[in-house]
């Protein structure tokens, strides 16, 4: 299978697997559920990754038994190499008709690499949220990206758990709640099938399933959209500090990211930023403020992705292994909001 | 064994066993590990429940075959009904020899029976921490004690997390540290063994122990007696935060509960308050501040117990079989703090 490559998207509720030629042509794809390895395991990530690879070798007509040419893995909780090498070990040995090669990167990486190869900042917003900015010499900057218990800042997860922890403090009169509660109460006990707060301690401790938490904040994206002002205002609280996730990286941008005509091109990653209207007040607030950068901050553009990340993540193993493939980088990611600063204030 | 009671005290990370006689008098005293069911699990709770009961019978000179008349235990997450029913029934069922009798609370509410049969605010500390409040009545009024995911503010565990996020965040930019962060990170890779943000993350995820987590808390005591800013910081934003539980519950204190020599009287309980002058700051600050319910709070005393709320457990299971266990409260408990507000401000 000398000019197949395979590409994973693995997050950490849904992943995608594509197989793609040489000059750019998608032979299949296919989808799976988590894959983030710190989430479900590595016996479950690897074995969701060769399900999903096989199903595509047969959906595009090949022999399953014949290994790919590389399979380059965009993951969430991709980062560490010790844990990395691991997953790699593990997947030849169990799995040696997969892939003859294997190549694993980040989530933020493997989207960059599917939306240009000039760099930019990647800023993921899904179950989790990672931020990461790729400099035009390849040099990297994160901020973020450490999981829930250490992070998540403006992610699905911690949308939800500010929701919920609004509710909580609000009963016990810890703090008193920005916005009536009631809505979000009622959404809670009806999306977690509860009848009081006790209620939420197994989804919160025996029971945590990090994806189905996370989840409850379509909910809250639908209140917000039905004019509940505690769900508004959590998506504004995440509209800023995922800007501030920006602002942390951008004194580390190269003057190229900067310079252009559209400004800093930030990818925009992951399921939340559907809800980009209940964002963008604060995310437009908190970069509104900020520190521009001893002038060289002047406005920015937000792109989302028209392919799965998975595509830069066939496009980097193949280079890993010094071939390549064929990238349309026009059609692969779009702009959908552009601000430039008034330079006269 | 007509006349012995037990009672347990069980922790995020240990408890206690004791036995009592009708007239006060301690015939054996033992040690565990955790019993808190949501951390350890039911089978693990009641195993180290029934080790520890056993254990005091022989210290005792009392023959381990014969049930004790009953257990009371007081129990770090012993708050829901099905739950303490369900370790109840599996206690029964897998150690008939334990006791007759069986009486679940939770640590809050045994540690105001070991100190008081009037009520007050027992407000725990530990590896997690909970508020609440009994009213002369029986009424109580909680604040807290949600666990590490939705609270625990003010504990061990909390203290840990905000100086250790502190320094992720510091790392990436996301917020500027209050204090320099060299000491506490230099201590978290010593502590947790790491020489990394990114080997923080097995701590948090894979190989998580709250109790392992919490205890870190001690190190960071050591570095604000040895006059690290940002130590003693994260105490008194903990100190801060206890005093917001009390504030919390105070609306809902009856009239004797204030209207005492001593005012409110808060019984402290778990190991963080050994660390009482790194709290003190910011949890007097905070009280100073509070509005005083309508001139109703005019003062606070801090109380200690000088016995194990396992006594307090064995009282109140005592007492569920209409019978008792003579307390001397004055001995139980002292008082180590005390202040009255300025009520000419």
């Amino acid at each position: 299978m000398a000019s197949v490559f395979g590409g994973v998207e693995g997050g950490g509720t849904h992943s995608k697997a594509i197989l793609v030629s040489a000059d750019g042509q998608i032979l299949a794809e296919t989808e799976g559920p988590s894959t983030n390895h710190w989430l479900v395991g590595v016996d479950r990530s690897i074995e969701t990754i060769n399900d999903m690879v096989q199903r595509a070798k047969v959906a595009a007509g090949l022999d399953p038994n014949t290994p790919l040419c590389s399979l380059g893995m965009s993951l969430s909780g991709g980062e560490q190499k010790e844990a990395i090498d691991k997953l790699i070990a593990e997947m030849k040995d169990r799995f040696p008709a997969l892939s003859q090669h294997y190549f694993i990167t980040t989530d933020a990486i493997g989207a960059m690499a599917t939306a240009s190869d000039c760099g930019g900042v990647v800023l993921i917003s899904g179950t989790g949220s990672n931020c990461k900015l790729v400099n035009p010499d390849g040099s990297q900057v994160g901020c973020g990206g450490w999981g829930h218990m250490m992070g998540d800042e403006g992610s699905a997860f911690w949308i939800t758990h500010l929701a919920v922890k609004t509710v909580f403090d609000a009963k016990d009169n810890l703090a008193p709640p920005p916005h009536d509660v009631t809505y979000v109460r009622k959404a809670m006990e009806e999306y977690f099938e509860v009848s009081d707060l006790m209620g939420m301690l197994p989804h919160l401790y025996r029971n945590f399933q990090k994806s189905h938490f996370a989840a409850f904040c379509k909910k809250l994206a639908e209140g917000a959209a039905a004019g509940d002002a505690l769900c508004q205002h959590v998506f504004t609280q995440a509209g800023r500090v995922l800007a501030k996730h920006v602002e942390a990286v951008l004194p580390k941008a190269q003057e190229p990211l900067l310079s252009g005509d559209m400004g800093l091109l930030i990818l925009c990653v992951g399921s939340v930023w559907r809800s980009w209207e209940l964002l963008r007040p604060g995310f437009t607030e908190i970069l509104e403020k900020s520190d521009k950068s001893q002038g060289r901050f002047h406005g920015y553009s937000l792109l989302t992705l028209q392919q799965s990340s998975a595509l830069g993540g066939a496009s980097l193993g193949a280079q890993s292994l010094g071939s390549s493939i064929k990238m349309d980088f026009k059609a692969n990611a779009i702009i959908f909001y552009k601000h430039t600063f008034n330079t006269h204030q």
